[in-house]
């Protein structure tokens, strides 16, 4: 069984009638968005709002109605993947380099079902790099500040020069190796001048929807 | 009797050899930067960090040799203005636009020592709107989440349409009226999405240099 499909496609079963819907990206809610676009054939009524260019194409090929985040107040529900979460629903992302898009529709979400395999719930975050998103100016003093945190930041790179965000910043991956208190690094980091964004989601998520290989499927939700 | 000029030039005094010292911007340090170009001709042995391109053209016209951000950990001493300043030592700074690199210099200053005319020395910030840099993408529903601290946020123009900062991004001047309380303002702005960064400074002054009218000058040591 594919644990990604089996994930995305039974977080659809949050989306109701009138709901306004943030459409998170990568390969596990694309499924979810897939099944969204056949109800939507069907006469399900929502809106989406899409997290990404990416997103944004797939949902028109479906026929998913979209609306932009300048005309709205709140989403009503975020179905979007994690590139590691734990039991305490802190989640690492921006693996992608999405993360400031992603964070913002979270961040307005009533409700943020997060989908993904079994492989990315772990005991504790960290052992996946920590996307920080950048200002190019002073990089290397940012970067300095951010290693003193205890710490290896690593420029992206694309094609061996940096990546540029869609807000013109880079991306440092912070291998933390463990991460402890998400919170308190989460505030720490952006509390540095020249941070922009970072990819730790605290208190965002309250469901997660977990594929397993052999074809179960989890659902936590928070108390 | 110029107290600009008054300030200025009596925080000089804070300027020894071989430091490696940050030049802020505006009417009132302008003064310490013209009086060290004075210094460095007589033998002075110091290195500058502007804080804009401003300045940094002043510094080249005075013979101040420069170093950048990039490649130094540390600035011994900085000296800068503040557009407000309280009893606190807490400023709100950011009315030229380039909060963000100010705050950066500021952040890893041993010293900073702000000087400003008695007009600036407040009981309580917030009169003066509070620069907030924010990102162009999703920048209304930021506007929201800001307004929802209990602020009016005017998009900065300039010649009528939006002002854009050096890293690419808006200015929003929030007009709070009266902040008591700097420490948390400057936590919570900077944990929404979208915000670069702010204009409050807190912990970051140790010294302020006061200009009056009358042609006394006041020091004031953060204890």
């Amino acid at each position: 069984m594919d644990a990604k499909k089996l994930a995305g496609e039974k977080a659809i079963e949050f989306v109701k009638n009138d709901m306004i819907v943030g459409l998170g990206t990568g390969s596990t809610v694309y499924w979810a968005i897939l099944k969204i676009g056949g109800l939507v054939k069907q006469g399900l009524r929502i809106k989406g709002v899409p997290t990404s260019i990416q997103t944004e194409q797939l949902a028109n090929e479906l026929g998913i109605p979209l609306v932009g985040l300048s005309s709205i107040n709140q989403i009503d529900l975020t179905i979007d993947g994690a590139d590691e979460a734990n039991e305490e629903f802190e989640l690492i992302k921006g693996g992608g380099g999405a993360l400031l898009r992603e964070k913002m529709v979270a961040s307005i979400s009533k409700r943020m079902v997060v989908v993904m395999d079994e492989t990315k719930y772990v005991p504790n975050l960290g052992k996946f790099p920590l996307p920080v998103e950048i200002t190019q100016f002073g990089w290397e003093m940012t970067r300095r500040q951010i290693s003193a945190l205890g710490c290896e930041p690593a420029l992206r790179l694309k094609d061996n020069i940096p990546f540029i965000t869609d807000n013109g910043n880079y991306i440092l991956d912070c291998h933390f190796g463990e991460i402890l208190d998400a919170n308190k690094l989460n505030q720490t980091l952006n509390m540095i001048p020249g941070v922009v964004e970072n990819g730790l989601f605290v208190n965002m998520a309250d469901t997660m929807v977990i594929g397993n290989r052999n074809g179960h499927v989890d659902i936590f939700y928070k108390s």
